[in-house]
C-alpha cells in the first residue's frame, strides 16, 4: 500500500520535497542586452526585509539606499551583549552589563532547516549550530496544577505515554475499536503500543527507566535507581504536563532547529556588508513618502538635520503600525490597510550567571522550560556548554504578560523573574545571578511590535494596496507572509517585491 | 495532588536528580599525613577505562604505565580522518581518503547529558556540541512493508499520533473507558488528544500542517501546499513507522544528545595529555600478566623485543574476549568470567560526499534516517552544516548484518551500502560520492569487540573474580557496568577499581 502511497504523491520524493517556490534573483547580465539600466531604490527601514531587498537588487546592480531609524541595522533581529544600550517607550534605559562573549537574542532566536532563512546564511557565510528547542532532561512546571517540584520532559512523556497506551490497549482488547480497525490492524496497533508506552506483558504502564533514575546506572554495584513511583494516570492527565508535547510536531518548530554561531545577528551584519555601509544610513528617521509619479522622494531626519532621498522607487519594509504613522501620499488604501494590522507584544529577559549551575546540578545542556506562569517560556542557553557563566532567558511572553512586565521596568521585571524562576530551580535561580536585561518589543521605539496580527492573512483583499503597488512604492516584511514573526517571512516577502520591482523595470 | 507527589518524592528534586554515586578522586593530600606512599601501578589496555584509571591515579602521584596494544590510545574511541590506515582480521587494509577537516566517529560518537563522560569533557577542556541523534525532517524507510519512497519522521508522527488520538478519543465517547477513568479524567484526556493530535472539533484526524508540505508557506501568494493525502490508519499502522518512536524516550539515547567538536578522540588524546605521553607505551602487546603476591610483572611485545613491567598492581583494562587470550596466573574463576562475557559484532561505513546534497536538496540538517534494511541507521553529520564536503553515515548496523558487511570487503561494503542508500535518497547517494571508510569492530585487531553481552549483568557471581580482585590485578571496562558500549561504563568502573585500589594502599 505504501508503494500506492508513493505513486500517489502521499509520501514525498526527494526532490519536491518542502522547498519554497523558485524565485530567481535579479542579476546584471539582465540588463546587458535589453538596453535597459539598474534603477534607483531607497529601502524604508533596515531590518531583515529591508536589507534581503537591498542585497538581491544589489545583485543586480541597482542603485540602493537604506534607511534605518536605529544605530544598527537588523530591526528585530537584536543580538544584545556588553555595553549596549536601551531606552524603551516608558523611559526605562538599561546598560547591558553581561561578560565579554556572552550575549541573548532578544528577537528572532531559531531557525526550523525548511527556511529560507538558511539558504541566505550558507550564502553570506553565517556558520550555523544547532537551537537546543527541546531538551527530554528540561522541566514542565504547572504551578496551578498543584506541582511542588518540577517534573523532566522525559518522565512527563514516559508517563503520559505509557497510560495512553494502556488505554488504547485496553479499549482494543474489550472490542471497542472493532468498528475502525480489523483484528490483524489492532494486533499491529498493540504491539506499536507496548513499544510506544513501554507497556509490559500485561499491556499495563508501571514506569521504566525512561522516566528517569534518582542514581544513575554506573559501574558493577550500581544498577541504579529508579525515579520514586509511578504517578496514576489521573494524576498525570489533571497535572497538564502533556499540553506541551505537541510543541514540537510544530512545522515551523519541530527539532532540529538551528542558531548561527555567535548570535543572530549574524544575518544582519553579513547582509549589511554585502549590502556596502555606505549605502545604508542609520541614525535616519523617515518622516515623509511621497510618490512623484514619476519617482519617489523620502524625506529624512538624521542628526538633527532633514534630508530627502530620491529615488526612482522605495520599498517600505518598516513594520505596517510604524509605516502607518509616516505621512505619505500613497492613498487612503494603503493607509487603511496599514491600520487593520495590529501589533502583538512579546518580551524576554536575559538572566547571567556567574555559574552554569542547571549543567552542575541539574544536568541539563540547552533546552527549554515550559511553565503555566507568567514567565512561559525559561530557555537554557544552545551554546558555551560547559563554559564559565551563561544566558538563560529568564522569561519568553507574550500579550497581557509581556506587558505586565514592561511596565514593572528592569530591576522589578528581573526581582519577579527570578522569583518565579526559584520556584522551579532552587536558590542558585536567585544566588548565582550576575545581571539581567530585558526587552519588549511593544515598547521599543521605531517598531513598537513583537510581530503583527493580519486578519484574514496576508492576501486578504484589504491587503491588496500592500501586496501590489499602484504607485511607486512597494512592502515587504514577514507581516506580509504566511509566516509572520520569521525572518523566512521578511526574506520571502522581499524577494518578491523584488521580483515585481525588477519585472516592471524589465518591462519599462 | 503533585504536592504530594513532590512530598513522596515521585517528582525529582534538582540536587537529587540523574547524579551518579559519590565518586571521590585520591589525592596526594591523601598520603601526607598517612605515611604511605603512591603505589607503582601498570595498566594494560589504553582505552577510556585504562586511561582514565592511569589519570585518577595520577591525581594522587601513583607511578602508572598504560601498555597499549595499538598505535594510538583510546581504544574503540576512534576516530577516522584522511591518512589514517587499519587492517581487519580479514586482512583488509583501508586507507583512509577523507578531506582535511572531514572525520567519522568509528566508535562511539554520542554522549547524553546524565553521563560522566561530560564531566570529564568539562575537566579536561574538550568542548563540546549536539549530537543529532533525532530530526523531524530526517527519513524512515521500511522497505519490507512496501513503502516506495521514504516518510519524514515529522509526517510519521503525525499521523501515527493522529490516529492514536481520535481512537482514543472514539473510546472514550462510546464509554470504554469509563471502567478506567472518571468522565473528568476522560474530559482532560480528550483534550490532550485533540491538542497532541491535531484532532478538528469532530475528534477526528485529517492531517494538517505538521505534516509537511510539498510548497512551504512564505510571501504574500504562497500560503503552503499541504503534503498529498492523508493514508488511512490501516495504512499507517501496516507501514510500521511508529516502530521508531521509542528511540528518543531511551533513557540514554533521548535529545539532548552531545558530541565532543573536532571528533570523539579530544577525550583519549585529552586524557593521554593529562596523563602524560611518557607514561603512555603504544604498540605494545602484552603477552603475560603474573601476580606475583608481592607485586604484579606484565610483560609484553614492543618492537619486535620482549619487556617487562612490574609493578605492585595492575589493572586490566582490555576487552574481556581479548585478555582471556591473554597467559596469567589469575586462576580458573577469572579465566571463566572472561569467557562467560560474549563480543558482539557493529560495523559503520563513513561516506564522503563532495556536496552535501542532503542539505541542499532535502533540507536535512544532520539527524538519522532509519531503516529496515541491512544498513539499519544512516547518520547525517551532526556538525559542518553548510560547509561544500561532509560524511555520512552509510551504515550503522550489528550482528548478523555487520558480519555480512565485514566479509564483503571494503570495495564492495560501500558498493552494497550506496545501492541501499539510493533506494532512500535517489542517485546522488551514488553520483556525490567522494570515497568511503568501512569499520568493524568485531573483526578489528586487539579489540574484535563493538561491545560484550554479560549476562545476568555485571553484578551476577560469576563476575566476582572481575569485580573483587583477590590479587593484585584489578579488572575496569565498560564490560563491568550497567552502561556496556558507553564510555560511561569504562570510566565509571575505573572509577570503581581506583576506589578500591587507593583504598587498599591507604589501608595497608
Amino acid at each position: 500500500m505504501f508503494a500506492t502511497m508513493g505513486a500517489l504523491g502521499l509520501a514525498p520524493t526527494a526532490q519536491a520535497a518542502q522547498r519554497e517556490l523558485p524565485y530567481r534573483a535579479p542579476q546584471s547580465g539582465d540588463f546587458t542586452l535589453s538596453g535597459r539600466a539598474a534603477a534607483k531604490v531607497v529601502i524604508v527601514g533596515g531590518g531583515i526585509a529591508g536589507l534581503a531587498t537591498a542585497y538581491e537588487l544589489g545583485k543586480a546592480g541597482y542603485d540602493c539606499t537604506v534607511l534605518e531609524a536605529r544605530d544598527r541595522t537588523g530591526g528585530r533581529n537584536f543580538t544584545v551583549r556588553g555595553g549596549d544600550s536601551t531606552v524603551d517607550l516608558y523611559g526605562n534605559a538599561q546598560t547591558v552589563r553581561f561578560s565579554d562573549g556572552q550575549y541573548m537574542n532578544a528577537g528572532p532566536a531559531r531557525l526550523p532547516q525548511w527556511m529560507v532563512t538558511l539558504d541566505y546564511c550558507r550564502e553570506l557565510g553565517v556558520p550555523m549550530e544547532v537551537f537546543t528547542n527541546t531538551n527530554a532532561d528540561a522541566y514542565l512546571f504547572n504551578e496551578s496544577a498543584g506541582m511542588a517540584k518540577p517534573m523532566r520532559y522525559r518522565t512527563a512523556k514516559a508517563d503520559v505515554y505509557g497510560y495512553l497506551s494502556e488505554l488504547l490497549a485496553k479499549a482494543s482488547g474489550k472490542g471497542a475499536l472493532d468498528k475502525e480497525l480489523t483484528a490483524a490492524d489492532q494486533d499491529r496497533l498493540v504491539e506499536f503500543l507496548k513499544d510506544f508506552g513501554d507497556l509490559g506483558d500485561k499491556l499495563t504502564y508501571a514506569g521504566g527507566e525512561r522516566r528517569g533514575y534518582t542514581t544513575v546506572p554506573a559501574a558493577t554495584g550500581t544498577p541504579g535507581v529508579l525515579l520514586g513511583d509511578v504517578p496514576s494516570a489521573s494524576e498525570v492527565f489533571a497535572s497538564g504536563v502533556g499540553r506541551y508535547f505537541s510543541f514540537e510536531f510544530g512545522f515551523d518548530q519541530a527539532m532540529l532547529m538551528f542558531q548561527p554561531v555567535g548570535g543572530m545577528d549574524q544575518i544582519p551584519k553579513a547582509l549589511t556588508k554585502a549590502i556596502g555601509v555606505r549605502r545604508v544610513q542609520t541614525g535616519a528617521v523617515v518622516s515623509k513618502i511621497t510618490d512623484k509619479g514619476d519617482g519617489v522622494v523620502v524625506t529624512y531626519q538624521q542628526g538633527g538635520r532633514t534630508k530627502v532621498v530620491e529615488a526612482d522607487f522605495c520599498v517600505g519594509a518598516l513594520p505596517p503600525n510604524i509605516l502607518a504613522k509616516i505621512p505619505h501620499n500613497l492613498g487612503s488604501g494603503v493607509q487603511g490597510a496599514l491600520e487593520a494590522i495590529t501589533p502583538q507584544s512579546a518580551g524576554k529577559i536575559g538572566l547571567e550567571y556567574k555559574s552554569r549551575w542547571w549543567e552542575l546540578d541539574h544536568r541539563i545542556y540547552g533546552g527549554i522550560t515550559e511553565t503555566d506562569m507568567d514567565l512561559s517560556h525559561i530557555w537554557h542557553p544552545s551554546h558555551g556548554f560547559h563554559d564559565e557563566r551563561g544566558v538563560m532567558i529568564g522569561y519568553y511572553n507574550y500579550d497581557g504578560d509581556a506587558d505586565a512586565y514592561a511596565k514593572l521596568g528592569p530591576a522589578a521585571r528581573e526581582a519577579r523573574a527570578v522569583s518565579q524562576g526559584v520556584k522551579i530551580y532552587g536558590e542558585k535561580y536567585r544566588t548565582e545571578l550576575a545581571s539581567s536585561f530585558s526587552h519588549h518589543w511593544r515598547q521599543t521605539p521605531h517598531l513598537e511590535a513583537a510581530w503583527h496580527d493580519t486578519p484574514g492573512g496576508p492576501d486578504d483583499p484589504r491587503y491588496k494596496s500592500l501586496n501590489e503597488p499602484g504607485g511607486r512604492v512597494y512592502f515587504a516584511g514577514d507581516w506580509l507572509s504566511y509566516t509572520d514573526a520569521w525572518q523566512h517571512g521578511a526574506f520571502t516577502s522581499a524577494r518578491r517585491a523584488v521580483s515585481k520591482l525588477h519585472a516592471r523595470v524589465m518591462a519599462a
